[in-house]
């Protein structure tokens, strides 16, 4: 990333986005306005949103996002976003289904609880919903007209929805290889599609020359320039986890890593429960789970090291398919403070869990469903995740993207008889 | 149907649907105990549930409801299942948004309020799950093992998918030429998935052979034996549109025509709920919707006919693609009372309204969406559909089931750099 995005733009001096009041360094801590930077001055750092809390009785707070909308917006207190967010056109994301799944936890030996968090009821089915909807958010306050981004699916097709009920103009970046399906639900929005010659790295590469460029004027990348309001979507979660359970922590969560982002905000959207007063303080852990074929993060804890070498992703599991996660040394940080794990599974695990989820508990989950129900397993096996405690697993996708991984047809064919059903063997 | 199905078997002599306290002939109004039995045995009229309602304030009742779960089940008090059925294992269907769709408004012009209620929010991306999860708990108080259904694709990935989860056995019967993509939906989740060779037709005569057949025993057949409870699954469209506007009818409201049972229920719940006080009784407009390529319904409506003649389907919305709607004259009836309309678009234009409603509210609809949203556009041309009035429009399916009828790509396709981003129109 070039150093000229990194100093503060002219953005409005003002802006209204709740409780948010400044971006920080991740790294060194420096404090800058709220604008669309995403790298810090000092020391390139990433920068994340600062917020004001409200200063209100536990309690009281619990019964304002009880009795908010059934979104992520019942947490707009907690926030980047304006106070009438609900009120504004937008997708209305989240407070998707927990689902407890008895079946999955008798097949996988759970005695303590198991849940599916099934982000596949999101608008355009993805978890991708939740961060788009608040960068949406920051574009309006930063006056940018054209929402745009990089990505190999499902940030696509949330960025061109969004976009459309927002009123803004959408212009999304692929790489030109795309699967069809993945293509036509980008582009049905009506937004510009542009596919790109190259990997979706050098989609990534092309739109952070294109921020610096008077071609990027009035311009809001989702997942560059908005990043710091973006990421902060993931935090939702962590808050629909413990509301849906009684306000309480799960012991255990298993997350899918891709940057690394969604599990290290998870965590974040945890630790600001507990200080808030809402969920009583214990220990949770958190465990990532990658792809044998994109597992960088997954390596470095097995080998104990602090850097992630970066890889070049083989994996069905395309949207967990980044070679050089970001958030990676966060997430270590992470599993390790926590007591968890990272761990990966391969492509034919992938596509075996997904058969299992969806035979036991009718969730027909994307690749990346396939990862986080493989790793669970997998973990149980290894005793690294305890079958005795609460455990939470995110489902972040739709099956209905990733039809080629479970690809299969009838169990038998026969002509319209009782003859030609009896002689069949079911 | 041969007369034998018409019969009450032998099932539990006294079976606990809730408030269900009889199935009653639609045409000569003969009761019989609840069964699995679907049509009269003194007139082949066909059975639907009558129900003993609870005799309860309707300013408590409506708190109970909207004290309740998240899903159909908060309807429990008005629907044929049992008091605890939102603590037994189902998908746990609907409540899915009402969204208000103020660009599209614009577009149509009008002003009296527009609203989508958006069906491809269920737990499979469709309005059949709302139905097949009350099928599912009439077949577990008759004592079935195995959940079936004849289908062309939604229902088959509905049925599935709830027997999973409810630790039925499946098995579904489908043309063997579906689409790969519903095939593949609707074999993951491990039950039986039968092809026949023949049409949509032949499997529905396959199944009614295989009811009256030994080999059936013990099968609950979604969409035949178990009819009267599935059907009763589309009132809660009603219930939830109502709620959704504050407890109001809406005045006019727009519905797809496959076998007509989903608009002449939804007809139903609302005059129950004016019936039990739940809202204000005010006139309220029905409109169908059909596809040029099948549009017997609207033939007859239009022709002043009370009867309704077959045809062949040939039309992209393969999931109305019902030649010879069973309740096309009840559908009649119900649009010429009520004062509304039944229409039809052809294929163009259903491709057409799936853009407009995708560009303007984010919402990828199947072809069935397209239907709706497309036939609304000409009503309100054709003076029939009053724009001052407030409008809700259904969604019942989801976009990414029938790609192929919005098959697109990238706007333009460049190499990564800013020279050739530059020398693109868009």
């Amino acid at each position: 990333m070039a150093a000229a995005h990194t100093v503060a733009p002219s953005a409005p001096s003002s802006v209204s986005l709740g409780p948010a009041v400044a971006l920080s360094c991740r790294e060194c801590g420096e404090r800058v306005p709220l604008g669309p930077v995403f790298a810090c001055a000092s020391c390139f750092g990433p920068l994340e949103t600062a917020y004001r809390f409200p200063d209100e009785d536990p309690q009281a707070l619990r019964r304002r996002i009880e009795a908010g909308p059934a979104s992520i917006w019942r947490y707009a207190p907690l926030l980047p976003v304006p106070a009438d967010v609900a009120d504004r056109p937008n997708l209305n994301p989240g407070f998707t289904k927990l689902v407890r799944a008895g079946n999955l936890a008798r097949e996988l030996g759970v005695t303590g609880g198991l849940f599916i968090k099934d982000d596949s009821g999101n608008p355009t089915h993805s978890f991708k919903d939740r961060v788009v909807a608040i960068a949406v958010e920051a574009a309006r306050a930063f006056g940018f007209t054209t929402l745009s981004c990089s990505s190999t699916g499902n940030l696509a097709g949330a960025v061109g929805a969004a976009a459309a009920r927002a009123g803004l103009r959408s212009c999304v970046f692929i790489p030109h290889d795309l699967e069809a399906g993945k293509v036509v639900m980008a582009a049905v929005y009506g937004g510009d599609l542009v596919g790109i010659e190259g990997s979706y790295d050098d989609v990534n590469r092309f739109c952070s020359e294109l921020i610096g460029d008077p071609l990027g004027e009035g311009w809001g990348f989702v997942n560059v320039n908005l990043r710091p309001y973006y990421a902060e979507g993931s935090k939702t979660l962590a808050y629909e986890i413990c509301e849906q359970l009684g306000w309480q922590l799960p012991d255990q969560i298993v997350v899918p890593i891709a940057s690394g982002s969604q599990l290290t905000k998870i965590d974040k959207g945890l630790r600001e429960l507990i200080a808030l007063g809402l969920v009583e303080d214990r220990p949770y852990r958190i465990f990532g789970a990658q792809a044998e074929g994109c597992s960088p993060v997954s390596r470095a804890f097995k080998d104990g090291h602090d850097v992630v070498r970066p890889v070049r992703p083989d994996t069905i599991a395309k949207s967990l398919a980044i070679g050089n996660p970001a958030d990676g040394p966060y997430v270590l940080d992470i599993a390790r403070r926590t007591g968890g794990a990272v761990e990966d599974v391969t492509d034919p695990e992938i596509t075996d869990a997904i058969r299992l989820l969806a035979r036991t508990e009718g969730i027909f989950a994307e690749t990346a469903g396939g990862v986080t129900v493989g790793v669970t397993r997998k973990l149980i096996a290894f005793g690294q995740l305890d079958p005795s405690l609460t455990t939470v697993v995110l489902n972040t996708g739709d099956g209905l993207k990733t039809l080629d991984a479970v690809a299969g047809g009838p169990t038998v064919v026969i002509r319209p008889s009782l003859e030609a059903f009896r002689a069949v063997e079911l």
